[in-house]
This record gives structure tokens, C-alpha cells and sequence, in this order.
């Protein structure tokens, strides 16, 4: 038995635990006053765990930001990249911290509506702990299982506490058939701690996604029947930003339509990375980064070309 | 090469083709005078391919096909048969010819509502090709990739021509997260010739569904484009009836919620089944029946238990 004083343990048991969040989900501070979210819209994100945004890009926007995500699956140099994740075959299926590696990319991870809702949500400056982009593809698009991202944060990268969010940007429409992602609302309020084994050593040698850091069927069941399950669905250039813990995961894609999006984790200046749990080795600084952890420097929109 | 006279071959040559549906897909015929669907109905069905008959069955009538479908599952002498396939694990995927080796199930397909419908299709006397129960589980529900019925009938059960539907009965509701039926419409229009090996032998040997008769990217979405997709939506006691070579698939279902349906196949008296393709063995009487073909003797409904 592996001891350990943490508010958020997780596959340490043979059990799962459903455990209350301990810490606040809107923090009050730093932005308060600066534009971000209106109160409804706050509401709504502390109450289920995330808010879609529609059309929050515009059309010519976000097809500049697919023409520019597509041309950096196309070249050579970031293909042969370890930031970029195949399928087999050749098809790309993830390139990460594309705000480092592009420039467009690192101007819109700053742009200032988007760090300010970040930090009216979090209540602090923050930094990218990971960008991404996702090409989901058609017609092949795999299932991504049910996960809460803070639970492998947590335990893989040592993140200490509940205060980072995801901003999901759609490079392309979701639709009801190209596997959306999926939601289940207020699952934030809670943390799942995981089945796993005991051994530092263990962990050390055999950590596998696929194996661990998986909730239960019946937590999960829990958490839907307490809120349900929402997938918003809408055009390219809509946003979704969720907290790092709310339960979320994608059906398959055997539609024509490719379902891509590029993803920004703004994280808590005051919530940095400590050492991962079990003994692990840190994970690659594209995946947790350990470098990087300057406050964002918000900058008007300007994506003229 | 295989040298074949037949107005849909398939699994023949190394390219696909699309090609133009030669039969009829609302035959005027046996039951003009009975009834079944309205006229607006066929229409939409003959222009779809399929037709949704939203709580065509009570909450009642079908909370009683559920408990038999259950208890089916449940009984060690019907996991033990040829006709029930499991998954990894020991969960049950499908019990096939349920219309005979269940009372219940026999009387249902033969529900003179279901059958008159399929009468006034088909525009003939008809009996059942096959038959089935589908339990698709929550959380580890699979993908079925797309798929023409008529397509693998055609060639692997020899059935001649298009004059066949399915019958499906939503044992549990059927929602946007539970991976449901998605069906392209005016897909049955065209039949997709398949990719496939020439030689009869290697057919004899190898056989493999996730290889051999799966449309290829280009024609889904060549079929995509013309009509787009559709996931009827809806609670148990919901039928979809769907014209043999309709297009149709479903991704996976990571939520809680089961998916589980029956299934009847209506075949017209005058389609009965010929020789496999390729020198094919006929594959198992509870896939595709040789045996009954005696016409369905309609019944009037009564489950009272």
C-alpha cells in the first residue's frame, strides 16, 4: 500500500471512491473586473462543468485556423515531430503544443477573450499547461472512453488542485454522427478515484492509459444519473471550455464528417506541476509542461493573415 | 476472374462501383386492400429507404419483450446455443432466430400490423429470413460499420433480388449517446459493389466480414452527399422498417444507457435463396433460413402474457 495524503488519490485501491471536489469550480480574484463570462453564463459553467459558446469564432477565423492545422499535418518536418501522435497508418490523429510550435496558434491561445474568461474562471494569471489539436478523421474516428483530465494531471503530471480548464475550439462542425464530445453535467463536483494497483514500482514500469485512471461503471452511472449527458453540437468556430475534472469522452466517427478541433488548457499560475504520483517519470514537457509557466500575455484578436 | 451474370455483383474486382438499384422498392401487389402504412408513409419510405413509426408498440407491450429478451439472455440453455453469439467476456451481443426458438417472439412476428406493412412493401406473401434479439451493452457497445444487408445476402446467402425489409423494434429507447441506427437516406437507390478478391477459393477459405463487402470511403460519401444521414430517435416500442439495401451502421455507445433491439427480416415468397456466390457453403439456417418459407400467417396482437 503505497501511503499517501492527497485529496485526490486515485489507483491506489482495488476499490473505485466517489469523493467530493475540494476545491471551488469559479475562483474569485483576478479578473473580476475585466470582460469574460456574463453572470449567467458563469452560473452555468460552476453548475455543469462547462458552457458552449457558439459561433464564438467566425467563419473566416476558424477556416484560417484549419487551412493552418492542416498545413502543419501536411509537412514533413512536423510529422517527423514526437508533439505529433499517428494512427496506424499514417493518418496524424494528434499534434501537441501547437501554441510553442506555430504562431498563429500561440496568438490565439492568447487571444484576450479567451484568457480572460480563463482567468475570470480561475480567478489568477494562467498558463497553457498543454495545447492540441485534434484530427478526429471520418469514417475511422475511434472512441475516446470516459475520463476527467485532472484525475491522470493529477496523478501522471502532479497537478496539486482542481483550477485548470479546457478550451475546446471546433476546426469543423460536430454533429450528432461524427462522435461529439460528451459531457455529463455537474460530473465535476465529483472525483472518481480509480481502480488501480499499489506497487511504486509497478506504476513505474506499466502505466497504461487504456488500464488505469478508467472510472467504474458505477460511479459513472452515478454521475449520469444525477445530471445527464450533453454533447454540444454546433458549427466550426464554436467553443466549449470545461473544467479539469468534468467527466467527458467521445462515441466513434464512421460518418464522412471529420470532427477536428484544437484544444488549449489553461492552468493556475499558483497551481504548477509537482512531482507525479507513485514515483512516475514527468511526461514530456508537449504533454505537462514544466517550462513554460509564464503568465499568458493576452493580445487583441488579429488574424488577418 | 470470376465470371458472373448478376445485376449486383460484388467482392468481384479491386475497384468499388456504384451502380443503379434495379428492382423496385415499393412493389404493388398481395396487400393493396389491407391495411398498413398511409399513403404519405410509402412515399417517404420508397424516397428514404426507411420510415420511423415512433411508440408504434405500448410501454407495456414492449416492457414485455424486454423481460423475454432478458430472460432469454439469462437461460444457460439458450447461452449455450449456436444461434446466441457473446462477446469477449460473457456478455450477450445477439440470440439469433428468436421468432423460433421463442413463443413470444414467434407471435410478434407475425403481429398483423408488421406484417401487413411488410406485405404492402414487398407487395407479396413473405416470411422471415431471420431473425434476432441485439443487446448492445452500455459503456463497451461497438461500432458496426456501414453496411448494405442486401450486400452480403446477395452474396453470401444467394438471395436474387431486393425485395426484402428489416424490422427493427427499439427494445430500449434509442438516443443520441447510445450509438443508435443511423441510416443514409435514398442510399437503397444504389448498390455499392464492393472491394474484393477474384478467386472462389480464397471466398471458401476466408471469409471475413470486417474485410470483404465493406463500402469504401468514396461511395458512403458519394451516398452522404445526396441524401445525408439520419438517426431516428425515440423510446422503446419505436420500429424503424428499412429496405434491404439501405445503408446503414452505428458507432459505439461508451454511455450507460443499453441499446438493445429486435430485429425480423421480411423476405418476399418469391426471393427465396439461391446458391451462395463464389462457391460459398450456405452459411447456418438461424442466419439465413433454407428451411422455413412457408408464408407468415398473420396474427392479431395480444401479449397479454
Amino acid at each position: 500500500m503505497v501511503l499517501v495524503s492527497d485529496a485526490y488519490q486515485s489507483r491506489v485501491d482495488n476499490e473505485a471512491a466517489i469523493m467530493l471536489r475540494r476545491d471551488p469550480v469559479v475562483y474569485s480574484g483576478a479578473n473580476d473586473g475585466a470582460q469574460g463570462l456574463v453572470q449567467h453564463q458563469l452560473r452555468n459553467y460552476q453548475k455543469n462543468g462547462f458552457i458552449f459558446l457558439k459561433n464564438f469564432f467566425t467563419e473566416s477565423e476558424v477556416a484560417l485556423f484549419l487551412k493552418e492545422a492542416n498545413r502543419m499535418a501536411a509537412d514533413p518536418m512536423i510529422r517527423e515531430r514526437e508533439e505529433t501522435i499517428t494512427e496506424s497508418g499514417d493518418q496524424i490523429r494528434s499534434i501537441f503544443m501547437v501554441h510553442r510550435l506555430n504562431d498563429l496558434f500561440r496568438r490565439l491561445a492568447a487571444d484576450v477573450r479567451l484568457v480572460n474568461i480563463a482567468r475570470q474562471i480561475l480567478g489568477d494569471e494562467v498558463y497553457i499547461h498543454q495545447s492540441r489539436v485534434n484530427l478526429k478523421p471520418g469514417f475511422v474516428g475511434k472512441e475516446f472512453y470516459w475520463h476527467s483530465d485532472f484525475e491522470a494531471w493529477h496523478v501522471e503530471d502532479g497537478m496539486p488542485r482542481m483550477r485548470a480548464l479546457s478550451c475546446a475550439i471546433f476546426l469543423t462542425e460536430h454533429n450528432e454522427f461524427n462522435g461529439p464530445l460528451m459531457f455529463i453535467r455537474g460530473s465535476h463536483m465529483h472525483y472518481i478515484s480509480c481502480v488501480g494497483e499499489t506497487t511504486a514500482d509497478h506504476y513505474r514500469h506499466s502505466l497504461k492509459k487504456q488500464e488505469y485512471g478508467v472510472p467504474d461503471p458505477a460511479s459513472l452511472r452515478f454521475l449520469v444519473d444525477r445530471g445527464g449527458i450533453q454533447a454540444p453540437k454546433g458549427p466550426a468556430g464554436s467553443v466549449v471550455l470545461f473544467d479539469c475534472n468534468t467527466m467527458h469522452g467521445s462515441n466513434s466517427n464512421i460518418s464522412p464528417y471529420p470532427r477536428s478541433d484544437l484544444l488549449f488548457v489553461y492552468n493556475s499560475v499558483q497551481n504548477a506541476l509537482g512531482k507525479p504520483r507513485f514515483g512516475l517519470a514527468p511526461r514530456p514537457e508537449h504533454v505537462a509542461t514544466r517550462e513554460e509557466l509564464s503568465p499568458v500575455v493576452p493580445l487583441e484578436p488579429d488574424y488577418s493573415g
